[in-house]
């Protein structure tokens, strides 16, 4: 199963989280497993997303207690590493989707890129020439195609 | 969705190998999900057993690379965390079924027992009285469905 | 520099406290380094022991904030990452000395016998044959001297 | 004591080599800590330079191997936890400079700059105006002198 990671802020804009919206479902309507941060923001519209397509979504999360999971998380993995988690997010998916987002995504983006993901910005940090850039879910799901053709993902 | 974890050694012998198989399988008669550490042994064949029943399978690997997963394992969570991931494989289950094992294993029975999740042992270390014991999967799995009546995997 | 490691319950009763202010102290009194969680009971004690003989310690902390690290620790190690911070505790040091504890101990003691280090003992858990066993300081202080000689730390 | 974190890569240029072991240098003589991930580049060379004035550092390794450590780290921390390693370097530093550097470097500036911890830049990524510029190892200490005036480094 194809996974990809959709990272992104807690806190977002309307416009944002109707694309993380857009992503989720996307994410769904090909089959890939939804892997976030399973928290609120990005992370819930993107799985919310997700399960109105009828997808899978795995939610890593930073405390000790799987309560914390937004309601469209259907795995949530309890780490209790706070931060660290990220690291697990980039690392689990074969594909990264980054919508907008703040240091904490720019955390993960440079983690990302670092140990050779792909990693498909929307609105987000432009701080390396390795991100590919779209403008909006449907542009991400062009290069998403792309770099699977591409077996990139692997 | 329930997550059942199976802990135990990499390394089985035949007889464990075959409760792990069987103990796969039930978990996902039960339409639970199983969580392991993804790799060989008791972890694989658990995995083996719930995928050849319908299951879907989450390996929680220790290393940086997802295809250190076994082959039975849905959804691989790529921690590179070393002995760290045991944490994590304990924290995202609701329910724990240790079978065999040696040192790893009884690292995560003590953690598991520490953060108060019900943990079932099949043949295996028996350092504290909270530990439930069950002599083969059918066994266990009566002790799974009294601890899900009782409401204690919450 | 030597590192020791220091292992025990946060609450422990006043013979093992005198227990754990007196290993401390030796640890320093041999010019290595006190390697500990960095909170309180058997990690407090162990750290004043040493700290008063002249000693260096390291609180290896399970939380986001140094502030948790108890009075006689002079370098914090801020994890955020709970128990798995224990593993951290296990892996920098070249000894091991556990003192009582309950299953956080244990877990502690199992994974440090099975990355391989040695474990000296002190009223604890008695899992393995690895185990060294000390009645008292005293005699945990003659084992690490041996320790040291068969080159067993390195 | 005070912690002071370096980061920045495993590899670099001679003139950035020459800054952290100003940096390392300058560090001991203040009567800091010296923190970094205790590999090579910017990392052995800022703890060269604060061996040679009589500091201590302490190396916190992504490996699980204390024998990766650079030769100038007093006290090998061995996380085995690979990147993740990474945040407890920011973590632990009361202030951090960070010098160069790539991807790995940007990902913890932004982590540092997310919890709060003061950052000086010397010739790295400006993707915040929270970062401290500084031209040099000596730029750089009249920023730290000014931390510590203005208590930030709490």
């Amino acid at each position: 199963m194809l996974r990809i990671g959709v990272i992104g802020g807690s806190v977002c804009r309307e416009d944002a989280a109707e694309t993380a919206y857009q992503v989720g479902k996307k994410i769904a309507e090909m089959g890939a497993v939804l892997i976030s941060g399973g928290l609120t923001g990005i992370m819930e519209y993107s799985a919310k997303g997700a399960k109105e397509a009828g997808g899978l979504t795995v939610g890593i999360l930073p405390g000790g207690n799987e309560k914390t999971a937004n309601k469209f998380i259907d795995i949530p993995i309890v780490t209790d590493m706070g931060h660290a988690r990220n690291i697990i997010v980039v690392r689990s998916s074969d594909i990264i989707i980054a919508i907008e987002g703040s240091l904490g995504t720019l955390s993960e983006i440079a983690l990302g890129l670092k140990i050779g993901k792909p990693i498909i910005g929307i609105n987000t940090y432009d701080v390396d020439e390795k991100i590919y850039r779209a403008e909006d879910a449907d542009a991400a799901f062009e290069i998403v195609n792309t770099i699977i053709a591409q077996g990139k993902n692997k």
